[in-house]
């Protein structure tokens, strides 16, 4: 047995237990009895632990100097590519350090979660305060060289570094901020009428199955945060129901749907396995956004959509097709970034950009983060934040350290609307499909192209051989925003 | 720190990886998606993997001895007692047999399965030999100059021996055999009506939370053989339902409420330390026995039940209470051990627990194990076998390596026999308070009695305990049933 086929048996068992540990995270989203909480946090805790011990385990590093000596096979350089970024970053951060984050996180979470509630900004900031000295100590400890920011970015988009999300941004800001005012100035439709939930939930079912999710290998829960979970053949996606709102059922199992997809869409001959992931956060934004966005909320696909929820729930208030489309992609003034249109959206994430860049350099105190972010607000969008919990303690990322991972949103837009360029080229009768409800060609598109090679490619590497060759810009996002915004 | 310290903090992490592993059991039965089978395969594997390192641990071990030195606190010495079991248990059995009995008993299920289906005995005997030959050999390694035999039922019923049993089982055949004669002579009643599926759900979930199930800290869901799973602060249970048969799901739910209430009145101080779980399967059958039958099927709670169900399923061709009591503990010519009454139910056992002990000892093949099944079955039931998968196939057990593990669920009636007696008592208003379906007098004293104590005791010292020192026999048991068969 060689050093590497040792290596990939231990790799099969970690990655086996982290599937276990993910299950778990699952599980405690969307059934586990509300007593169990306790008892959840040491057991999850002691899975954590015994990931931890694999991770950093010396005859790990030993087995994986042995192969990175030797192996010549493409694919095996990619595993252990993956191995290589993991053993670093796990044996980098000090084992206190790391335990350290843990125990904060899952304390400040709960503080962020009382703050907000209470709509009291300063019981939040000390904890924040902890969180971000503990945060800027791991990337200290794993930044060999880069900045701190870009050490945690790195964490969630491997090779993306803050100066390119700066041009990034910087392209986009402009014209978005132009195409928000106009689209602000004309009268959005809203939908007024209940909507059965069970309905909604046979629909969603009837949807996710539209987008190409394989039940056998996957099911579907209610959580109150719609999330996706799991690899390979256990891929089990969540969804919320809101009687009045069928968009948020909707289109939150169609996002899901597309993470799923990238996971269940992976070779198998990579199942469990450090390529049997999706390669970053911003390539798996840029699946759940395109069977989201671009294809979900299309006009022609809302047409099919329209004619399907009117067997369904019948006479809801809606003239016609058109009408229907302009309701999915509703764009208004609102506070809270889960609830914005495909224009706004990426406005929210530059403004948290900006912000957590300025609190991991030590720019900008937790203490004058609440006003600075009621500035930048007015700003950006041309109101005021009305509220704490409408403002600066809307996201519960910052309470867990997810410093660097709220670029990966727009990332993921970005992403999409490159493959989405391209995609319209490769299938030419897309539109014509989408109003029949037929997906099949397109997400078996983005399958051969993007899902299928979980982590054989870097991001932006995947994303360029599915685009012929063109490193990923915000150009076709623009376009394809323009083109659908500007006219609507 | 002291030794106990450090070891008991290990123990902790290593229970609740025990936890984890049971919840993953408990999802595959429940919610994992069909085709993740395999791949669940691996997760599970993984996970007993490292359940393994951490019991045969040297330095568990060593710090086991040096605690053991030492300790004098009763109840530190209770929880040593248990890691030395299962230290002892975990490495007396080599590492490459421990392996080979999980493999093959994984495939052995698989055939067991195929087999009964297609009615084939012959084609499961080849396999079944293998797991007898891999068992005794596992027997041989722990049993230290015990019987095989013994050796083996010690895994399910600490302390408990094949001569103790054949004493028992002695006892109690006469008195049976007589006694579902009698019962055979008459006629009984039949259900014949439609029960709404989701009603008889409803109905469950009230009759767990009536027998004092805490929902807060479990959950009930639908599963194809109900059982109940988990410690603590997180205990599942799961039912069936079938439309014409409202008794099998009802009953299914106490029976498993028995089950999980046990777990659920543990002291809270033993959460996550081997005292945190029931003592062995006969303490524990003995609380579901004594919640399904002694109370649940009692002439007291089925008038009860027979009025809540009147109120939910209106008339279901039943005339009164007297008739329900009687459809409810209905005595039938039957096969198989899972649908048998409170009378003959212990006839089937005795069946197993005679003709493993013969293939344990190497006194029966396999290849006659069909027809010893049969000819005992006739003897002691008084007509034939009619296929295979009502015979020698029906249960799992035995392509599991499941030898010893029948005879603990006579026990468990034998001891809710004794604790029912005492009970009665303790509480001289028993009756009155089951007539208006309440069981809460009842449950609190076995809860006091038996629950709390979790793994403190000794099996049958629980029992004795509870019953005023008296060791358990099978007398009381014995006598419940004449009194309640005899007559009806």
């Amino acid at each position: 047995m060689t050093a590497y086929d040792d290596l990939m048996a231990q790799e099969r068992d970690t990655q086996a237990l982290a599937q276990v540990a993910g299950r778990l995270a699952w599980d405690q989203e969307t059934m586990m009895p509300r007593g169990a909480a306790e008892q959840r946090a040491e057991e999850s805790g002691a899975m954590q632990a015994v990931l931890h011990a694999r991770r950093t385990d010396a005859r790990r590093g030993d087995l994986l100097a042995e192969a990175e000596s030797v192996a010549t096979d493409e694919v095996a350089r990619a595993q252990l590519h993956h191995i290589r970024r993991d053993y670093d970053r796990a044996t980098l951060v000090p084992g206190d350090l790391a335990v350290a984050v843990a125990r904060l996180t899952s304390r400040a979470q709960g503080q962020w979660a009382e703050a907000r509630a209470a709509d009291d900004y300063a019981a939040f900031a000390p904890v924040l305060a902890e969180v971000i000295r503990l945060k800027r100590e791991e990337a200290a400890a794993v930044a060999r060289g880069r900045d701190l920011y870009d050490a945690l970015i790195d964490d969630f988009e491997p090779e993306m570094t803050a100066a390119r999300l700066d041009a990034m941004f910087a392209e986009m800001r402009p014209r978005l901020v132009d195409l928000r005012a106009r689209a602000l100035d004309r009268e959005w439709p809203v939908l007024d009428a209940h909507f059965d939930e069970q309905a909604q939930l046979r629909l969603s079912r009837e949807l996710a199955r539209n987008f190409g999710y394989d039940f056998a290998r996957g099911r579907l829960d209610m959580a109150v945060h719609p999330f996706s979970s799991g690899s390979g053949d256990d891929v089990r996606i969540t969804t919320r129901v809101s009687e009045h709102d069928p968009f948020n059922c909707l289109y939150s199992t169609i996002h899901e749907t597309g993470h799923a997809c990238y996971e269940q869409g992976i070779d198998p001959a990579y199942r469990l396995t450090p390529l049997g992931q999706g390669v970053s956060m911003g390539v798996h934004e840029s699946q759940s956004r395109i069977y989201e966005n671009q294809l979900g909320r299309s006009r022609a696909y809302t047409g099919w959509l329209f004619g399907r929820m009117r067997e369904m729930f019948g006479d809801f208030g809606v003239a016609d097709a058109g009408t229907f489309y302009r309701a999915v992609n509703r764009v208004h003034r609102g506070h809270i970034r889960t609830e914005a249109d495909e224009v706004q959206y990426n406005l929210h994430i530059m403004l948290r950009f900006d912000l957590e860049k300025a609190l991991i350099a030590g720019d900008l105190s937790t203490d004058d983060l609440e006003a600075a972010w009621n500035d930048r607000f007015e700003a950006d969008f041309g109101y005021a934040v009305d509220r704490v919990s409408n403002g600066v303690l809307q996201d519960v990322h910052w309470s867990l350290g997810l410093f660097g991972y709220f670029p990966t949103y727009s990332l993921g837009n970005v992403y999409a609307g490159c493959l989405y360029r391209t995609m319209r080229g490769a299938v030419p009768d897309l539109e014509a499909q989408l109003a029949r409800g037929e997906t099949g060609e397109a997400t078996a598109w983005l399958r051969t192209q993007v899902q299928r090679h979980g982590g054989r490619f870097a991001p932006a590497q995947v994303i360029a051989r599915a685009c012929g060759g063109e490193e990923p810009t915000a150009g076709p996002l623009l376009d394809y925003l323009d083109e659908k915004f500007g006219g609507m």
